[in-house]
C-alpha cells in the first residue's frame, strides 16, 4: 500500500498503547501471553494496511489476541487512528515480514495473508509471503497446528500459493475463486471492498499443516 | 457425453482389434504388459469420449501404451471409427470407472481425467472421479508414482478436486485456471476445443503422490 507521508507519524506511533516497535517485538519473543496477560490464541495478519480487517476482528472476537504486522510507519499511523474502541486484544508491530520468526516463537495459531504484494517478476517470487523463504519461517512462529488463510485479487499469486502450500506439506481445507460471491464474509479489508465493488473476483484459500 | 444410438455398434466393437470388453479387461488384470508385448508405461484416460485426445497421444507417443476407458458402447463405436492409423499402443475398454481396480493391478503410470461428469448435486459428489471413492481405487491401479492430470470447464468440480486431491495426500505440481491461454496444449479433447472456441476457460491440474 502506498500512502502519502503522514504528519507527526512518529508521535502517533510512540504515543499509542497499541504500537510495538521491532525492537520491543523481538524482546517479547516467547512472552506474548505475558504481554496480553492471558492464554488466548494469537492470530496474526502480515501487512494489515490501514487495519480495517484486524481491528474489526479484534472488536468482534475479544477472546482472541490479534497482532498486525506492517513495515510502513505511515500506514501504521493511519491504522492507529482507525482504532476507536479500547481493545486489550490488539497490537500493531512495525516490522518487515522477514523478521516474523524473530518476533514469535511457536506462539501463533492463525496467520492471515490478505492482499499481499504479488511480486509479479519471476526473480522476485521468493519475496512472496507464500514462498518457501516465508513458509520456513512460519514453522517457527506457529504452535502445533498451522492455519493460514489467504485472500488476494491476484491470480498469479494465488496459483503460485496453492502450489507452494501444497508442495510444502499444507493441506487445502477450503478454496474459492470468488470469495465474496461464495462466502459473503462479514469482515473484509479495505482492498477487498474496493476490488469487490469493482466486480473483481477475490481468490481465497485456507490451508493447514501439523507443525511437528 | 450423450450420443444418438450408433447402428451396428455391437458389430463395430467386436470386430475391432482395439476393443476390450469388461470381462476381457478383468482377465488381463496384472497382465497388461503381456498384452501390449512390451514394458512401456501405461497411461489411462477415464471417459475418453470419441477418443480424439487418446488417439492423438497414441499416434504421437509410440513408446507409451494408452488405454481409454468408457462405459457407453455407442461412444466407443464412434471412437473406434476415429482410429485411422494402425496403433499397437492403444486399447479401448468398455467399463464403468468403478471397475478400474478390477482392471489394473499397480500397472499404470499416468491417469487423465478430462472433462469428467461434474455431478453438481451434493448427494452425487462421491460419484465424481476425484472423490475419495475413486482415489481409493486409484491407489490399487497405479505403479509406485501416481500422476493424475485433470482438465475441466467446471469450476465446482475443479475446486472440489483441488481440495480432494490435497486432503488425500496428493501434491499439486501444476495448475492453471486458463489452460489454453497459459499452456497452449497441442493435444486436446473434443470438449476442450468446443469450450475453448466459445471462449470458456479450461481449468487444469497435475498432481502426484508416492504410492506406498
Amino acid at each position: 500500500m502506498r500512502l502519502r507521508n503522514v504528519k507527526n507519524k512518529e508521535e502517533i506511533l510512540q504515543s499509542s498503547s497499541y504500537f510495538i516497535s521491532l525492537f520491543e517485538a523481538k524482546e517479547n519473543r516467547g512472552k506474548w501471553k505475558k504481554l496480553f496477560k492471558n492464554d488466548n490464541p494469537i492470530f496474526v495478519e502480515i501487512g494489515m494496511g490501514k487495519g480495517k480487517f484486524i481491528i474489526e476482528n479484534a472488536e468482534k472476537y475479544p477472546n482472541i489476541n490479534f497482532v498486525g504486522v506492517e513495515k510502513s510507519d505511515s500506514i501504521i499511523a493511519k491504522c492507529l487512528k482507525n482504532i476507536v474502541e479500547k481493545l486489550d486484544n490488539l497490537k500493531i508491530i512495525q516490522a518487515d515480514a522477514l523478521f516474523i520468526d524473530d518476533i514469535f516463537d511457536h506462539e501463533i495459531s492463525h496467520l492471515y495473508l490478505n492482499f499481499s504484494d504479488p511480486w509479479p517478476k519471476k526473480r522476485h517470487h521468493l519475496r512472496r509471503l507464500s514462498s518457501t523463504v516465508f513458509l520456513e519461517k512460519y514453522e517457527k512462529v506457529f504452535c502445533d497446528m498451522m492455519i493460514i488463510e489467504m485472500r488476494t485479487d491476484n491470480l498469479q499469486l494465488y496459483q503460485y500459493s496453492l502450489i507452494s502450500f501444497s508442495q510444502n506439506g499444507y493441506i487445502l481445507n477450503d478454496i474459492s475463486f470468488d470469495f465474496h460471491h461464495d462466502r459473503k464474509p462479514t469482515i473484509t479489508t479495505e482492498y477487498e471492498d474496493k476490488f469487490s465493488r469493482e466486480g473483481l473476483p477475490i481468490y481465497y484459500l485456507l490451508c493447514t499443516k501439523k507443525n511437528v
